[in-house]
């Protein structure tokens, strides 16, 4: 969607997910957040009444969902989807964007959970954020014919080292640790798929 | 060192850790940590005349030391250390603390990564605390006899998924997830080691 398709409070939401990406919760302005979003300021307390928290809330919710829907992007548009590939998907995006954003901007989640979980409203819609996204991978690993016993443990693994490898790429100013990382839990996550396609099944 | 052994100096550098972990560059108060360091407000200046980005390096650079004599304790306490048994020893430290903290407390490095990639100073201390990390993790993997080829990917390994299993742990406000992480990822730990040790060696 166009920036110029959306309304002004969606332009204020997804203007809000950058500069968390970037500033984290602590670090965020709310005057330069409108000012991104090409809206007026006094928009801000129409749009969020009841401040900052909910303007925080509200852009881990967008970060959530979009997470989520890139998952079933995936299991939608690839013939076999098996686990490795889904990590690869999501490992691809990320080294993309860092990329193109020149590692300045990071995953709003983990920046939330760095600096915000002093605000109780923050620390809920982080882990709704979280809860959406592996909501969403579950359904895929289900889907995938991973046993329901290990799900967890994987969606834990993925997402755990995808975080930790987007904050040594931007430390590294490198995707390197996030292409090592594929590759190291590749037979990991193969492995959970083997028992029903190999010659014990 | 008890506390009341430190110079004044130390226990700024001290205190600054603390706020780090909790609050980010971003949102770390220079009067909370000078408070909370029982120092006077002007020895700040006197032993970080550069500023915020001075102390924040300094603090970055401590972390990094204490986390490599933490590697080092492990090899040197134990009679065959593995790189496992390593990775356990790292998570359980995290796991207590993170517990005796309320989970409030996260990974220094990647709250300055989170927020303070803006200031070139910070970045460079976060790359450097990284670097001392993992040269200790390097040089412990190399004495248990991991070759030399794989060193690097199995402390990308590590390094990502324990960030990303404090990150989860914060806000799940539970250890679970580094424990699954350490289960995970024993396997593939061990299995570097297993050429050494096994028929085909």
């Amino acid at each position: 969607m166009a920036v110029s398709e959306r309304t002004p409070r969606e332009r204020i939401v997804h203007s809000a997910v950058t500069h968390l990406r970037r500033h984290g919760v602590e670090g965020m302005g709310l005057r330069p957040v409108v000012s991104d979003a090409d809206a007026p300021w006094g928009s801000l307390h129409h749009y969020f009444p009841e401040g900052k928290d909910q303007l925080v809330a509200e852009a881990l919710a967008w970060s959530g969902q979009f997470a989520a829907e890139h998952v079933s992007d995936y299991v939608r548009s690839v013939r076999s989807p098996d686990p490795a590939g889904l990590f690869d998907h999501i490992v691809r995006w990320w080294a993309g964007d860092l990329k193109r954003r020149s590692f300045g901007l990071g995953c709003p989640v983990a920046a939330s959970i760095s600096d915000g979980l002093a605000h109780d409203r923050v620390r809920l819609a982080a882990t709704g954020a979280l809860d959406d996204w592996r909501s969403a991978i579950h359904a895929a690993l289900l889907d995938m014919g991973v046993p329901a016993r290990r799900i967890h443990d994987l969606s834990t693994l993925m997402l755990a080292s995808l975080e930790g490898g987007i904050l040594l790429a931007r430390a590294e100013r490198s995707t390197a640790s996030l292409d090592t990382i594929r590759r190291q839990l590749r037979p990991v996550l193969l492995a959970a798929v083997t028992p029903h396609e190999g010659p014990h099944a």
